[in-house]
């Protein structure tokens, strides 16, 4: 035993990590609006930023400091010219569902806007990915997610035109994808891999979901199977981060293989 | 169909959203440094800004407005006196296993340094998460998390006193804490909820770490049971966006459940 214990109980033991020092006012000054937030509940305005700035005591420019990590956490956010307390965020199962009933699931109307697509000769990556040989033709699909018409997110699928050869003339781009797949071609999904990770908006993605600059993302990478195993999709979804969480079952290795 | 498609193959389709502008100066330099990494390889030391900005005909502050991106999504790290190319993010599956599994799964070598191990009675929120009741004695051990020495993560693990007595005498900090209630206590985990989001690390939190300031941070939140369905702990688990990404593997929703 490295620390010490039996001292009083509900004592906090330290061991090997120096205590941290003062509070910086900026996250002082974080607290106290979290709790203010907190009292005022969901869409309702904050304050200005000059009777903030006298109540909490703070400069402006550390209130702001405050302010703008809680945009980047969706806690607050900008409405027209004030900003509001925002709600909590959505929370998406990561499941072979697609995004649309994943929505649909938390009571939101999903939506989505087609940014792109197009057709070109697949990349030796890709190729690997989705079973082609380089220079195949695929298809490329980028659209702008969305919930209760806010923009969320972004994704672009990639699948072998071979296997969706009229998704050009077939399919509706506001409606899922993993239905037309489905009641159109007979294709169900069998399994998939993902990646998660966090990154930070390209300003074109920035411009394209609406984001403020410098907020983080979720990243979702996806490789999909169909029922017989064969490569189906890869796509790339990149969702706001202080709009989305992710959450999923585990169960024991047994159950998950 | 809103769009107009069958021009020549490969001709890229726009529906509803402007056309993003100008590319942003900075970005343009992102987008040649990462280029450079590439060509570098890791652990290589990059040439000086004023070397870089030379090269890339920016000014020093548009030169670290890209650094700045290249080190919050993990591509560089700062090493002493220089910068040099980070290698890729660590792949963690979300699984039942511990963290100490998943590091060594990625022949890295686990560690974890104690910040606190206290007890205090359950709050409400957490009595039901935990299924006690409010008052009852909880511990809570906090502590760093550690791949090759590098400090990764933070994780909080609330658990009843009832079910872990011996947890401060017993339980060596430094260890699996899911292989001491296997092998001390026969307690085997049976399934879990998780939630993931990205988060900003508190100042106490990036200090802890020893992140910078607005590292986005990937946050999860686990309820797990154990075999019988008896809830077991709640865990708060932050890890650093820049060096880290979560993997799952997903079956149908049969298998899954």
């Amino acid at each position: 035993m490295e620390f010490m214990y039996g001292q009083d109980p509900g004592a906090p033991v330290r061991s090997g990590v120096p205590e941290h020092g003062r509070i910086p006012k900026y996250y002082a000054a974080k607290v106290e609006i979290a709790a203010l937030l907190a009292e005022l509940g969901e869409g309702e305005v904050l304050p200005t930023e000059r009777e903030l700035a006298a109540r909490f005591e703070v400069s402006r420019e550390t209130l702001r400091q405050a302010l703008r990590e809680l945009v980047l956490e969706g806690r607050l956010r900008r409405a027209g010219r004030g900003t509001v307390v925002a709600g909590p965020k959505l929370e998406q199962p990561l499941a072979l569902a697609s995004y649309t009933e994943g929505v649909r699931g938390q009571g939101r109307r999903p939506g989505r806007h087609l940014v792109g697509l197009d057709r070109f000769p697949c990349p030796p990556a890709l190729a690997a990915d989705l079973g082609l040989e380089a220079g195949d033709p695929v298809w490329h699909m980028e659209r702008v997610l969305l919930a209760d018409d806010e923009r969320v997110g972004l994704e672009s699928t990639y699948v072998a035109l071979a296997r969706v050869p009229d998704l050009a003339a077939d399919f509706e781009p506001d409606s899922s994808f993993y239905a037309y797949l489905h009641d159109r071609l007979g294709i169900a999904f069998g399994d998939a891999d993902e990646r998660l990770e966090t990154v930070l908006a390209t300003p074109r993605e920035a411009l394209l979901i609406g984001t403020p600059g410098a907020l983080p993302m979720l990243l979702i990478h996806r490789l999909s199977r169909d029922t017989g195993g064969r490569p189906l999709e890869r796509v790339r979804s990149l969702y706001r981060g202080d709009r989305f969480s992710f959450t999923t079952h585990l169960g024991t290795p047994a159950e998950r293989n």
